[in-house]
């Protein structure tokens, strides 16, 4: 019945009934601006070219590359022609970048020209790649006589196009054909990848939206902060196009100044991004003064926003922060926290509290919380549990890895759960709050203790700037918690004052045995805590205190 | 690869995220409050008892019900289990009514109060119906002993659902399993069906709930005047369900105290229905008043609002009429008409004419328009020609109808278009606005005169409160005008003023060879106007003046 769900109808919409409106994009040479229209005609023309260079249906086309219109279309070509976009991080190391460009034998490689050097270090194990085109500037080209030992067959993005006549038509592809991939960052293990398929990102996108996620309409100006190599950059590219919004991309590394620049110039009213893009947004902003009267929600996610940034926010420039909850095996969006209409908020305190949380389910969505047991736990907003979720938009594999399809899924007659590894409390009102990942969790005389809960109470003391909480290995307690602190800087504040801080809020026993004052938290490409970095780092602790004392 | 799009998430979301929100319904027995807790215990207890009557994955539950809080539990019952939801027009005339149940042998039937003496006069063609089920109180069920001579296998509503436990998890349903059904208000020959499956409801559902077409949160009062036996009350039982939003069911017949109560009392905030609805509502303001201050929107489709009327409940009320276009083919809105946030609209009277038309393609779907040699006619406002549309929300075929799905569908190779039967114009914006049905088009000398266009204008006399426009057949132009009118009490304009009127702004050509003044412009039980009953009643009418004169 009826036609399948692919992204063509998305491209057909803003193409057709918006060609007038704007696309800007930030680029490596300079700020373009172009309309939906134009925007058609080169992905028609990037199909042609992909197409001479060999790219054939189910192949599959990697980017290296940030946010900018280039890049849009390519999100759109390579699918439109029956091939499946598959978005590399570029922040990574060689061998990781090396491992998934190989794992997913990526056929053409579009890359910005900031990753060419990357491409020509790697080439010899890049057995799969055929072309490399440079998503930039002619002069953004290596010359193919450079003294580079690489031989390259590398093209420039725009001599492709100009060389190309658009393509005419698109040929029928299969809903369940792989239209995009994404591999998860990674932080046990190497990277894995998840595939996206046409109906897959046809319903994340619809979903995404909705007033319940996005809610994205025709008169948002949108700027997507989260990278576009980060799970389809939240489908933001998806959802401004099938609702005919104006999205604004930011390019190559934007810093603060950028981003205010582009939010005054082009009217942003909606973004996105990890929590310390605003966190530095706003200290730019304490610096420098900056006018962000036109927006209006910034969306929040990858880890939490300290509660002072989203009242800041809130305060002093009218802007809503809004809290979601992702994974790249959800697509992105899975929940997005806001208050309901029915609850009775009394003062802005609870209404925080709510908002800080990651929320309630999106549509299309169902999960529950297991114990250990694999029991349910009860939505009492204090029991523990893994979170599964399940849907059309929640992967039900990773690409090529048997051990982890074995557990880190779980099938029953209503299909097939994903373990997200995110251990969760659930709240009487459905509220989902991350207490930890499942691997960080912190269980000390058969009792959890969350480590992220431990860091935000840390993370709100002044003289703090970062926490990390990590559980080290103890003779009779098993694991006991150890915090990694970044004091602010010219302040002194030791163990013990940290200690008592948190003995306010929790037990004796859920306090770290020590303290360790560190420069920085090591961090992952995209900007987590990288834990498993910061526990091989600190090794053996000494640590004074024992709990309950 | 994922989930199949199935309509329990959307019922997992409403009852376990927002279990304390109200569901409000108006019935035959007086008004019912519960709440979406209480809602999926029913729905459980509903499914459990359809099961008892030998209902299973595949049958075709059919319905002859208003809209209310059983029938809305009877639309998510019925596909969770997986069986199919047949809402059948209760105020269709006895042959079609057989025609619909007996043409999709229905297997078990629910039916309201009203509804049952039509049963009863059609029990001994209904074959296929094992079982009927009173949606009302108990006091509302025929005594099996009654002197009726249909000996009906007859329930009640309620002590079913008293009688068997709620069902403790639904079975895994296959996305392409037909989930609802429904048939075509059939001006032409016998109506057709349609069936939706579980993906084309999921798909549609949440397409609706975007900004882009009707814009469902989760801070909603929703009211569907609409019915809920056409096109699924266009989708909202399924997109309040998975905003969280509260629907408030207006219940049998509601007349405009009922609705303009139920939006005081409930704080409706969004509605929709056929223009009649609120013309009649108007009306009624005028004379009793009545408090529209929670409503934000309306809701239009069916068939166009008149402009005065737009105006009034925006001027008057604060009240934004919306309008919307769709088919029973196109699972209800296929477009929504509001203004591009990049138009520059000088006064209101443009914003007016954007609004007026049926305006842009919804999300998910494309469109063609397609002259008689089936060639793309130009968007350029002035161009006729049938709308054609495709998208994973369009069926693709008429249940059991081959002939009219070899005239009523063409193919290529991006999938099956719909030839809707609409002759519309695109305008340069992307705006459809319908000038007629392909049926009753008026071809005059090889021209196309718009019937649609002339009863608009008509209709916008101060002295005319119906105008219908058909064509009779003529020996030298093929086709002629001829108007019907429904002159407004104690007025007598006749035809030569109406000539006059519409002089001003159509070629001599257009004018209506004759004016009839009829009582009343028969309607279909959609309560569209019905020309083909108007044609055969006029059959051979004078026609004084000729074309061009």
């Amino acid at each position: 019945m009826a036609t399948d769900l692919t992204l063509r109808p998305f491209f057909w919409r803003a193409t057709n009934l918006f060609p007038e409106k704007e696309v800007v994009s930030r680029t490596h040479q300079g700020q373009t601006r172009y309309t939906y229209g134009e925007f058609g005609e080169r992905v028609r023309r990037l199909a042609s070219a992909l197409e001479a260079l060999g790219v054939e249906s189910g192949d599959r086309v990697g980017t290296l590359g940030w946010n900018h219109h280039r890049h849009f279309e390519a999100y759109y070509a390579a699918p439109l022609m029956g091939a499946q976009l598959h978005t590399v991080n570029l922040l990574l190391h060689d061998d990781h970048v090396e491992h998934i460009v190989t794992d997913a034998a990526d056929d053409v490689l579009l890359v910005d020209p900031d990753a060419v050097d990357t491409v020509e270090r790697l080439w010899d194990a890049f057995d799969s790649v055929e072309a490399v085109v440079v998503m930039g500037d002619e002069d953004a080209v290596p010359d193919s006589d450079s003294d580079s030992d690489a031989d390259l067959p590398i093209y420039g993005y725009e001599s492709l196009l100009d060389d190309h006549d658009p393509v005419d038509s698109w040929p029928g592809v299969d809903e369940d054909a792989p239209a995009g991939m994404c591999y998860t960052s990674g932080t046990t293990g190497k990277p894995k990848g998840v595939e996206y398929t046409q109906k897959m990102i046809y319903s994340h996108a619809m979903m995404a939206a909705t007033p319940a996620a996005q809610n994205v309409d025709e008169d948002d100006v949108v700027m997507p902060v989260v990278p576009m190599f980060h799970v389809n950059a939240w489908e933001f590219p998806y959802t401004v196009t099938l609702a005919g919004a104006k999205p604004v991309f930011p390019g190559p590394s934007p810093d603060s100044e950028d981003l205010v620049r582009l939010i005054e110039e082009e009217g942003v009213t909606l973004t996105a991004g990890v929590p310390t893009v605003w966190i530095d947004l706003l200290d730019y902003l304490d610096e420098h003064g900056g006018d962000l009267s036109s927006l209006e929600r910034i969306i929040v996610g990858g880890s939490a926003a300290p509660r002072q940034v989203m009242r800041r926010f809130e305060d002093e420039y009218g802007v809503k922060m809004e809290h979601a909850w992702g994974m790249t095996e959800t697509m992105s969006i899975g929940s997005m926290s806001r208050p309901k209409s029915t609850m009775d908020l009394d003062g802005d305190g609870e209404s925080y509290e709510v908002r800080s949380k990651q929320g309630l389910l999106s549509p299309g969505l169902e999960m529950k919380v297991v114990d250990d047991d694999g029991e349910e736990v009860p939505w009492d907003g204090e029991s523990f549990g893994e979170l599964y979720v399940r849907g059309p938009t929640v992967v039900d594999e990773y690409f090529e890895r048997p051990e982890a399809n074995e557990t880190d899924f779980e099938d029953d007659e209503g299909g097939r759960w994903l373990k997200t590894g995110d251990v969760v409390t659930v709240d009487e009102n459905g509220y989902i709050e991350i207490v930890d990942r499942a691997k960080d969790v912190i269980k000390s005389g058969g009792e959890w203790i969350s480590s992220i809960e431990l860091e935000n109470e840390l993370m709100g003391h002044e003289d703090v700037v970062e926490a990390a909480v990590v559980s080290v290995s103890h003779e009779r307690w098993q694991e006991r918690p150890l915090a990694c602190v970044v004091r602010k800087e010219g302040t002194d504040v030791d163990a013990e004052d940290l200690r008592e801080f948190l003995a306010d809020d929790y037990p004796k026993w859920w306090l770290p045995d020590n303290v360790l004052f560190i420069e920085e938290v090591p961090k992952t490409a995209t900007g987590k805590f990288d834990k498993k970095q910061l526990r091989e780092d600190i090794e053996d602790p000494d640590l004074p205190y024992t709990p309950g004392e």
